[in-house]
């Protein structure tokens, strides 16, 4: 009922603003694609075909094409339609007010499946991905699918001090050699982990290049931009969802610099998107589809972290576009489900729910907020340094060669990687269990290098005791490589991240926080402990207890380097206390939250996640943005002066030929009806698909509709329909009645409000009633972009 | 800018609609406040002043009069526009610099002090009620001033078996006769209980009838209706806030059937309105001023029940109508500090900062889904039977004698409540302290009744074990008691509610849940326990460990009950799971408010807050109700047919005179300007106050004007100008150019969306740009309601 009009043609000419579109520079977001010689589209057909609505019976179902943005409120009204036929249909027998039902309660079961769905992949994806990292380091003889942990589970000799070494798991150079210690051993095995993760990247960067292009990079800047009402056909699809966890799990094992919780996220789309198609409701309507995405994106946050309400809030903070409280309700019913289906699995073997379980006995001091808040500045600046770093990088492989040998590149990174990762301990292995142990407290039966205290024997303390916090040798050698592993992981993200492989940003942005907080905290408590005297240390430190908790300084860190790069607050708050799971913790989380995203926004407004919307040119119109320029519709509206006049129908002296020249003459999606040429009153917009279809079909069935017919779009029957010659094309039926218009004085502020909260795709502009151009969403984001340029300073306040 | 049109006349053609709204329909919310002789604005004239802006030296700055709505659109522009002198300002100087860093700042320093006001408020009140409670049964001789937990915690002397009882504490009549036991002891307690409980009672309520009449009921209705966009002048006062809070602490310690709860959310919303007051950027803009409100109202629930995270969403689910993420990330800071203030001041003692803080250590097992799910229908039962019963009851104190004596029924309910209270120990306590003790599990030094098990004296077990399970006497005279309990407080809190007293209706209804909850846990663990060789009891009970938590039951209880009352979801799961602080009973606390929802649903779609807006005729648009009936805006748009058509002014043909004859026949709020009454096509809307002013001023200072003086709208210099006679009246600049129109055909869905979206007071209606009529937000509601009252059958499917 509500049309379109894109000029597609005048828009080229504004190409050289960032926010084009096109289907090449949306592809050349992934590198390899066109040099597969095929676009998506075509390679995708099999998935395509899950929007494509080409075939359905009435003209007036409307599809998008490719590429498109959608109108929410035709979805919505297409959707109460919808609604309003089923539960007037439902009065008439038993039968159909069962299928009412079951129709209102398809929304609950398309959680339901997401849910166990994005679960039971969550826990295929850590269980082969614990699996095939260990691989790279050696096997297990008496299961060779048991990864190192499960292989010494079984085993019944080892002793809890020797967890970490079991005769069942062998190191590579063992197995062939027989040898596990020495120099060739360390030769061989280095060789092997390098071996191995170049295989498994490998493989990754083909599958993705050569099946599913889209299942390349983190997918969320995508999945913000359709969920904002953009259509990118195949982005969800089937063949994605299987690649894309296949790749993920290769990416992930390969040790690259990189995380699955922003792939994860994408998966679970993919599989909203799966189970929308089984639902006309769902299937039919891109608005309600969306409602759908958004509750999916929750449940792959919630199965990343295991944090089921940071899920629904990240959704709602950083993904969503449109998210009515139903929306709300059943997103948190989608993560739940999604976090039990993943602990049925238990891939961490523990019963956790979550990721990093961590468990804290010292409180916080007031003083400490000063560390803290370094820290907040720290991820604030590695945030800054990181999107500048990646956003040129990523600009420099879509403009330079680079960007044409995508698996040599993935190649190349992942040699280095491995090559540098594998002497230093606290790089070899993957990075969650780095973060993991980061985060951890050192019990008592902690035997990690960095736990490494000097115990005063002279002490008799009980077994289960907390040393004392003078720090050993294995602490200072620990603190070193923990240091070359900050740099290295700092470094490697920046280049890794964008790759055609599958990737997510939050866990290596956790290690560099960790890492830098681990720090810190150990010096914070050295300081505390060799000068417990001191006036600010004061009663930090009591015998028996820890002085501070460095784990807590990691996890501190963590957020922080988090919030600096995605720019994310209260769901990164919330997802952090999920994991600790104490409230006693949220202040100097928020302290570092806040502070990080202070620094990182003084730096520049964008997160990641909108710095790679920009890049690609997406059309997303971002909630968070606020205009407050002075124009007015009527400096933003087309056309401009020096252009032509607006194309436009008249309501009853346009012939048949007319439409039909304009049709063929213009590519525009719609065209405004008015009363006539001198008055230019508006009455209505005609869309042009419709209007085709219209006429070709009038012109097969209707007799003596020829081409000098007069096309009438007037309620009464036309006086001149009792003349003989040409008989009259009546489509009062296909005409918009209802178009959106503002005035030409109408302030921008108030256009783009109206278009961000009403989700439409074009604005007509009268003036006393005459018409006088049209707005189109790209209009309007092409205007913002303009004046953003312009005077860079404006967003500083916010 | 925006201009308005309130018609007020035709409006009370309409009162039989039960969406008319007048003060007197308003006061009529608070019976006693008619019989004081004076309105409450005037009464209120202290606290009305804070949101008076008539002195405002611009005309333009328009103020909104009482129990007007405002226009979001516009304040939001408003908003735009001082941003923006500001931003150019603070290039000037340093100086302008600092002050704009300020302005920018001001935002979280109001979220601070609200914070910190709330936290201490709440912490006095908590502390002021236990104090109080027990004033009713004894007095502390070592100090008046503590309760009994404080007096005993100071005595030395105590034991932990008999902590409830302590040489310092005397009870009334052993104070006064010395004997502490007896019939002659126990009817002098009772005499006194129930005087202690009349005396508060009456001193609450004699405070709101004489001081302020909007401290009663619990205030969320009136905040909805205010956060929507209404205004209730005095509503959010400083003298509404220091009468609350006081009869608040009075209302609660009289042992009536209700919270503090919800009034704590008033309570922190007019601290939000105090602070607001300091900063022009929030007291000059109504839209701002919301935005504060928002996060008060989280900051509220957050110290309701130490749960920061389910302050913020409940404001986001049920309280707030326009809530962008940057209120989100604020409401999450005041919740938290607020949180932190009210811990700092540790009214309960035990440095917690959750009201009801438990610990489970039974997993739960599949089949008890079946009592979760059965707990759920009974709370969607009670939520119905409370809501009906409620609301009729309030209809009759507004329309019988009964709401001419307020402080009667307050008397009267109170003498009934404490009679019946005090020979039940379990509603003798307060409420609160009852549903903790319900809550909690039975750990081997608990000497609650509830907990007299039979310990097996045959079995040897270390002392700390958890007994077994089968009942002692003492289980089942305290079920018996708690099915009278909850008999009783199942048809008190009915007609408690709504008396004009603060009260809030959160732990009422908890307590009906968790007594009923807490029967059925017993009631199952007896089974389980006695037929612990059925299969379904299989497993359950090992030695050593409880079969089932009857204390998760009564939460399970708990939450059903408050979700089939306020219908709250997600906000509510996520409260309880910060009591909780365990992912582990997530499912079946939503299971329970799932079910609990969807029955209550079934009965009547709204929620109690939903009903006493509807009751009491506020104009407030819910986000949740859906639109979908066929009406188009033509159906819906003043004039009708047979009315007069619309007063309008032309832009070049009204004099003076004839303009100021439409002002005084009239009482709209604004007239649409067209070009001639011929054409009719809308150039603009201006605003009756701004005509007003503009006309006065014109006529004092402006040579010539007189009222044959033509009145120009126009652009270009009219060319009578040059004409002798009645020099011209120009009056374009207080024109609003960019009305909001839709046309006639446009579906009343799409309208409501706007209206609801953009915050819309007004809509002018025009075909083919020929101005044909104008819909205000309350002919919105009118229509809305009048097709529910159609088609009640139509809101079944959601």
């Amino acid at each position: 009922r509500t049309n379109v009009q894109t000029e597609a043609k005048t828009w080229t000419q504004y190409h050289k603003v960032c926010l084009t579109i096109n289907k090449n520079r949306i592809l050349s977001l992934c590198p390899g694609a066109s040099s597969t010689g095929a676009t998506p589209s075509e390679e995708m057909n099999g998935t395509g075909n899950l929007m494509d609505f080409l075939d359905e019976p009435f003209p007036d179902v409307g599809t998008y094409e490719d590429f498109h943005t959608i109108d929410w409120l035709r979805e919505k009204s297409r959707d109460t339609d919808r609604h309003r036929k089923i539960s007037i249909k439902s009065k008439e027998s038993y039968w159909e007010l069962i299928k009412s039902l079951l129709d209102a309660w398809s929304g609950w079961v398309v959680m339901l499946l997401i849910g166990m769905l994005t679960g039971t992949l969550a826990g295929v994806i850590d269980l082969a991905v614990d699996w095939m990292t260990d691989l790279k380091e050696g096997v297990c003889l008496s299961a060779l699918y048991y990864s190192r942990e499960q292989c010494c589970w079984t085993s019944n000799e080892t002793t809890f001090d020797d967890r970490d070494k079991c005769p069942q798991w062998q190191k590579w150079a063992e197995l062939m050699t027989g040898h596990s210690e020495g120099p060739g051993a360390y030769v061989l095995n280095y060789f092997l982990y390098v071996l191995w993760a170049l295989l498994f990247s490998f493989l990754a960067v083909s599958l993705v290049r050569v099946f599913a292009p889209y299942a390349c990079g983190s997918g969320i800047p995508e999945i913000k931009t359709i969920l904002s009402g953009f259509i990118i056909r195949g982005y969800l699809g089937k063949w994605t969802l299987l690649i894309k966890t296949v790749t993920l799990v290769l990416a992930v094992s390969s040790g690259l610099s990189l995380g699955k919780e922003g792939p994860l996220v994408h998966v679970a789309c993919c599989c909203g998107n799966l189970f929308c198609s089984l639902f006309s409701k769902y299937s039919k309507n891109e608005g309600k589809r969306r409602e759908v995405l958004s509750a999916a994106a929750a449940a792959g946050v919630s199965v990343a972290f295991g944090a089921p309400i940071g899920g629904v809030l990240f959704s709602l903070e950083e993904v969503s576009y449109y998210f009515p409280l139903k929306t709300l309700w059943r997103s948190f019913f989608a993560a739940l489900v999604a976090a039990f289906t993943l602990r049925a699995i238990n891939p961490f073997g523990n019963s956790r729910l979550v990721l990093f379980y961590v468990e804290y006995h010292t409180p916080w001091y007031m003083a400490e907020l000063v560390p803290f808040i370094l820290l907040g500045v720290f991820g604030g600046l590695w945030g800054t340094l990181f999107i500048r770093g990646n956003i040129a990088w990523c600009r420099r492989r879509k403009t330079t060669l680079l960007g044409k040998y995508p698996v040599l590149e993935v190649i190349v990174i992942t040699g280095i990687t491995a090559v540098l990762a594998f002497p230093n301990p606290y790089t070899r292995r993957s990075t969650s269990e780095l973060i993991s142990e980061l985060f951890n407290d050192c019990g008592a039966l902690e035997s990690s290098q960095l736990c490494d205290y000097v115990n005063n024997p002279n002490m008799s303390r009980p077994v289960d005791d907390i040393p004392d916090r003078p720090a050993g040798p294995g602490v200072y050698s620990a603190l070193w490589q923990l240091a070359l592993a900050l740099i290295f992981k700092i470094v490697i993200t920046i280049f890794t991240f964008g790759m055609k492989i599958p990737s997510g940003l939050f866990i290596p942005s956790m290690a560099v926080g960790a890492i830098a907080g681990r720090i810190v905290g150990i010096a914070v408590e050295q300081m505390a402990y060799h000068h417990h005297d001191w006036i600010i240390f004061k009663n930090w430190c009591r015998p028996g207890a820890d002085c501070v908790t460095p784990g807590l300084y990691a996890m501190v860190g963590a957020a922080a380097c988090l919030g600096g790069v995605t720019r994310m607050t209260v769901s990164l708050v919330v997802i952090m206390f999920e994991l600790t799971g104490g409230l006693e913790y949220i202040v100097p989380l928020m302290a570092a939250a806040v502070t990080s995203k202070w620094v990182a926004d003084a730096f520049g407004k964008e997160g990641i996640y909108e710095s790679h919307i920009q890049l690609n040119g997406y059309p997303y119109l971002d909630v968070r943005d606020e205009f407050t320029h002075r124009t007015l519709a009527t400096d933003v509206m087309r056309p401009r002066r020096s252009e032509p006049p607006l194309a436009v129908l008249t309501q009853d002296s346009t012939t048949v030929e007319d439409v039909e020249t304009l049709i063929k003459d213009t590519d525009y999606n719609g065209f405004p009806v008015v009363v006539s040429r001198e008055s230019e009153r508006l009455i209505g917009f005609v869309q042009r698909r419709e209007l085709t279809v219209a006429i070709k079909t009038a012109r097969q069935k209707q007799d003596g509709v020829v081409s000098s017919s007069v096309v009438y779009f007037t309620e009464d029957n036309p006086q001149v329909a009792e003349a003989c010659d040409p008989q009259p094309l009546k489509l009062r039926r296909i005409l918009n009645l209802s178009p959106f218009t503002v005035t030409d004085h109408t302030p921008m502020e108030t256009v783009v409000d109206i278009f961000r909260k009403l989700g439409l795709r074009q604005c007509l502009v009268t003036r006393s009633g005459r018409l006088l151009g049209i707005i189109t969403k790209k209009d309007v984001l092409r205007h913002m972009a303009q004046m953003m340029n312009q005077d860079p300073e404006s967003i500083m306040f916010n």
